[in-house]
């Protein structure tokens, strides 16, 4: 048993998993539920993601509450969730973003933010909601966390222990250096997917593109399928990074063009190649 | 039987899972392989691909001929062809373009460009060379032929009947359609994810960002393991409207810029749910 009870504050696919692989693992005794949307709390109390449903002030009193919650909402729920804080409780979260999650948890919890351990699960599908959930859905995936400089040791050993509970392989990050990562890993390819799949469906004819669009576009695209809210927000939260990533991304693709309209066979080549062997390297360096 | 002896030029991946599907089929009688390398040769005679090795005298004695080749080498391969070609004989192609291939055939066969009919086949892998070759591999896919106004109306009732006992399902397109068409499907987002691998790749931390790649990225960036040779080729054989599709795409790009820096929260939401509905929409039409 690593915490007595935990609380999750929007079981969905994210916290649900996080529960049921901790219980499996025998890690938690008891797991509340608590969030805005109560017939979600209805579901996932039936589907066995959480024990009770519960309100702000009992949440508080858990051993260690997960926000797993669109980043956008972070700063509100630390709100409603601050003054219940008993002492000793861990507050941690999944949200894709982190340097505006730091700030909101600086914003909302003062002196408490010490107790607040940002965290980011590389896991997830363009499935959501409790329904979605999986015991095994963290196994084998890194979890980054990004601790601060004032962030209580223990604390940070805690969520650290319920992650690897839960499967997950713990990678320490800045703050900073995560968000430009994954703008350039995750953020920007969604969005040069769905902005990929909207030009086109924004043409009168097409219906004519997408019914010879084959499996290269089907890959391509596949997360364009993603939650456009929670797309929505992330773009939002870290609108820095990727702005950076998104000019560094339309210049290589300018000089790419570059090369098609001076018909510079050789510079195609060697573009290719090296990005056909570095995602060989990477793919062996996966599993 | 459909034809009595097929010749492949080039007998690989597609030239040969051609020659497997049309055999099961009962379709041709002997398959014939010819091209500039002996060796790949061999190995389609000793995978059963072709029944026969044999030069290019003989390939245009041959009822039906399949180019099965990278699109910048038809031109002289045709020229290679065009003395030995028996009247009545057909040709065809495999080429992801196709203008270009029209214009080829136009240039090495002369009064003959009748008989040959422009093909293209939705279908392929990462994989390549005569191993990779199999019965089904056109099972269930689209093949588009761009006939030109004066194409034999036999020969392209021939290659129609071939691909279709092969188990495609054949549609007809304007070539210069079906460039447009395949540049915005397929050959941009072939350029876009390997510039996305090349500029990360190219980075001095760039091992960072890889580390942290997950799934989505993977999935994106599939299509950048593609062959560099024969995406050179696509590239500036499809060249005017590859760049069309650049510039429009580039500018959605820019578009997508300008809702995160100005934090159009509307504007964002509002496009990444009109593509996710698009994709929807196009993945139900599917199989």
């Amino acid at each position: 048993m690593i915490v007595d009870t935990l609380a999750i504050v929007g079981p969905g696919l994210i916290g649900g998993s996080f529960s049921l692989a901790l219980k499996q693992a025998g890690a938690v005794r008891e797991v509340l539920g608590v969030g805005r949307n109560p017939a979600r709390l209805t579901v996932a109390r039936e589907l066995g993601l959480i024990d009770r449903a519960v309100d702000w002030a009992e949440a508080g009193q858990a051993d260690c509450i997960l926000l797993a919650l669109p980043v956008g909402e972070t700063e509100a729920v630390l709100k409603l969730l601050a003054p219940h804080l008993k002492a000793g409780a861990i507050v941690t979260d999944a949200g894709s973003t982190k340097a505006n999650v730091v700030a909101a948890a600086r914003a909302a919890l003062g002196a408490r933010a010490a107790d607040f351990v940002p965290g980011h699960p590389i896991a997830g599908s363009e499935q959501s909601g409790p329904g979605a959930a999986r015991a095994d859905l963290y196994q084998g995936k890194k979890v980054v966390l990004t601790p601060q400089a004032d962030t209580r040791a223990a604390a940070l050993a805690t969520v650290r222990a319920l992650w690897e509970a839960a499967g997950a392989q713990v990678e320490m990050l800045e703050a900073a250096l995560h968000d430009r990562v994954f703008a350039a890993v995750s953020h920007l390819p969604h969005l040069a997917a769905f902005a990929l799949v909207d030009e086109l469906a924004q043409r009168a004819d097409g219906d004519t593109f997408f019914r010879f669009a084959a499996s290269g576009f089907r890959d391509f695209t596949r997360i364009a399928g993603s939650s456009p809210e929670m797309w929505r927000d992330i773009a939002l939260a870290n609108r820095e990074a990727l702005l950076t990533e998104l000019d560094a991304y339309v210049a290589a693709l300018q000089s790419l063009r570059e090369a098609v309209a001076g018909e510079d066979a050789e510079a195609l080549l060697t573009l290719f190649s090296r990005a056909r062997n570095a995602r060989e390297h990477w793919i062996e360096t996966q599993d």
